[in-house]
């Protein structure tokens, strides 16, 4: 198909789609002219990837670039691979204090999970119960345990969701996509829970 | 305490402080010279919350007033002050096909969650369905319900967790911190637990 073809199926605007071209987000496709290429299957799906990553994920085109890069580096273990993409999708966040860390080692000791000590999802969950706490609330360990077993079993079911016999792109392509285009279902759907539970009981109550 | 303490107690810098007051998102402080004031506890409390808002919750300064000044409305019942409060967290998303607003519509009768047709993450939800979809992935009603099943009893916990007798700003507060920050823990769990069960299955995979 042609660039203009590409960016209808995509829903991607032709500017934009030659940026991400130029920046080598999206490679090249087959020339058939001098000013003019072919674009086929493969780069309409990393067209959407990319508009999945930016527009639901909110990455900036940098950490697109790392995923990308990522997905596109066949050297890595697979296990690696996915590491390496999914901290790419972590916004950076300053380090926590030694108490907030032990109290995240504890948790994650407590749960039985075994993760990289330099995960950035580690600093994202400091980050967020420092500010808890800070802000009077609660972030005891069976609290935050509950909100672990709500995800415990998702995650799991994600991980093995990850189609066998797929080349290990594809495979990066799915825990990518899965991370934050579920995080969004599951964010949505906690505030609909949310509103649905506020309105039951907060319904009748005087303004 | 003076604009410096201020600053020192809540990790925000005098600049910023200052901007705060200049745009209406802090309250001015009690004068005591002609160049001077003197800010309480409520300053503190406001500022620490503006931090919330902007670095975990990710929200524009634009946003952030529209949630103070939801707070600070005391002529709206309470379950709407929160429903505007709510809203305003949510990021501006386009509207979702008649299809897939039709699937969202079925899922929430399904889970017999009562919500409003204007509620933005009723958007958001349809928006990562459409994307995953378009992606080849599973977004069939029998998935949805599991993440769905996964947030309800968080999202009543939380609801119920809301302090009775408190003042209707306090109770919006509440909310509206609860609803960013333990985003952000059940987000970070979750890619925690990712990895975890990923390690547990590809850690002896063949590069």
């Amino acid at each position: 198909m042609r660039i203009s073809d590409l960016s209808g199926a995509s829903g991607v605007a032709v500017p934009t789609v030659k940026y991400y071209l130029r920046e080598g987000l999206l490679p090249a496709g087959e020339a058939t002219a001098v000013n003019q290429a072919r674009y086929n299957e493969q780069h309409l799906r990393r067209l959407r990837l990319i508009r999945a990553l930016t527009e639901i994920g909110g990455l900036s085109l940098r950490s697109v670039k790392a995923v990308l890069d990522a997905i596109d580096d066949d050297r890595l273990p697979l296990h690696e691979l996915l590491g390496v993409a999914q901290y790419a999708l972590e916004a950076p966040v300053d380090e926590p204090s030694p108490e907030i860390d032990g109290a995240v080692e504890a948790l994650l000791r407590d749960l039985g999970w075994r993760v990289d000590p330099d995960a950035p999802a580690r600093r994202t969950l400091g980050r967020a119960m420092a500010t808890l706490q800070e802000l009077g609330r609660d972030v005891s360990p069976a609290t935050l345990a509950r909100y672990a077993d709500a995800v415990d079993a998702l995650a799991a079911s994600e991980v093995a969701s990850v189609p066998k016999g797929k080349s290990r792109a594809e495979s990066v392509e799915h825990v990518v996509v899965g991370t934050v285009l579920y995080e969004a279902v599951l964010d949505a759907l906690r505030r609909l829970a949310q509103e649905h539970h506020s309105a039951e009981r907060f319904r009748n109550e005087q303004p």
